[in-house]
């Protein structure tokens, strides 16, 4: 299976766990996570980026790699119960990043930014 | 695109601009981030969490998805270029979904938190 | 000066940035924040909680401690932005970490939330 | 309140609740955060943060501004039990602001950063 075929097959799930689908918050982490609302997926979405911040620097100081890892797959999947949400898929994020490649076109993208950054002032 | 991966082709272009692998900092966004080092892109990927967050809660109020898209493309771009600095993929994350499937393994493990947290009163 | 006075004294200085009060962008780095509005400095916010959790964890493995105060310094500072542009002073939140207090009424709000969490099992 | 400062206050409560302080994790909250160590407070900066982000957007679209109070009254909150581990004081970052200061000070230094950052590309 590639990436794709694992991140559509997650993304199944997590729609399958949508309060109108019959995804059940005493049951389900994500039918629970959804029901709450966006505010609670969203402050995941901090949480988790905040933890694969510290679990990086860990990994600076010697730190477990798998923990790394661990926090990018919490940080990415709580992503994907926020695009559900939004009848969104993994599969627009991941069009949308090759949409910018070659990636010659995504660090164009970068680069504008920071070209527009500069321009500005900040 | 058909063959590939998109995430694993992203990765490997993210790999060659390792500047080991001659990433050339003047001339790539991702090369440069490489340079500066882990402060430099963990640093963005707390910036792009926020953005995602910001970016929902417009949707939440009448929004414009395809930059929410975007947001979420900067993070999990962002995290591919933490992941290959620490000679990671997003395989490896990927992969990491799929082992705490059946999605209920995924859930378990949420759960095992909420119970731990639970009973640690926090 | 107590805290109390600094803080009301730059929360005075960032209300004379604001656009309304001639605040000016191209010389006042508050003023352009102010203008560009509140994306500009809520994404702040998260850039420099990270940059703060960085430098915690970077005093845990012998970095500076300098460098920790002056990131919670420009937490704190662009926290008194968004203040400032929401009609709010530091008064609003030292008033309100006050109003919790004994400490006792803080970490009581605190508990409740953590057994709120507990029944809801998050 | 008359007398002492209130964040001075704050820190000294905060204080005793080290372990080394007699600070008791089973009654005490901010006690708890210190005994589980800096990842459980640092974790929470992150996550405070996001919340002071969600909680502005909602009142750029009518919301509730004393939450956007409590929200960040939870940041600060959180830095100065981080501060405390690191044997640092909310006084230390006021002190700090206050040293940035005519506010022209602070300012400058925000506009050297952009300017650096200019320099450098990002």
């Amino acid at each position: 299976m590639t990436n794709q075929d694992i991140l559509d097959r997650l993304a199944a799930v997590v729609e399958s766990r949508k309060p109108a689908n019959g995804g059940d918050p005493e049951k389900s982490y994500v039918a629970r996570l959804l029901h709450k609302g966006p505010d609670a997926f969203l402050k995941k979405i901090g949480e988790e980026a905040t933890e694969t911040v510290m679990a990086a620097k860990d990994v600076d100081h010697g730190g477990d790699k798998t923990k790394l890892v661990g926090e990018v797959a919490d940080l990415w999947f709580h992503s994907m119960i926020a695009l559900a949400h939004y009848g969104l898929t993994p599969a627009d994020v991941v069009n949308e990043l090759a949409r910018r490649e070659g990636l010659s076109g995504l660090e164009e993208k970068a680069m504008r930014k920071v070209k527009e950054r500069e321009r500005l002032g900040d």
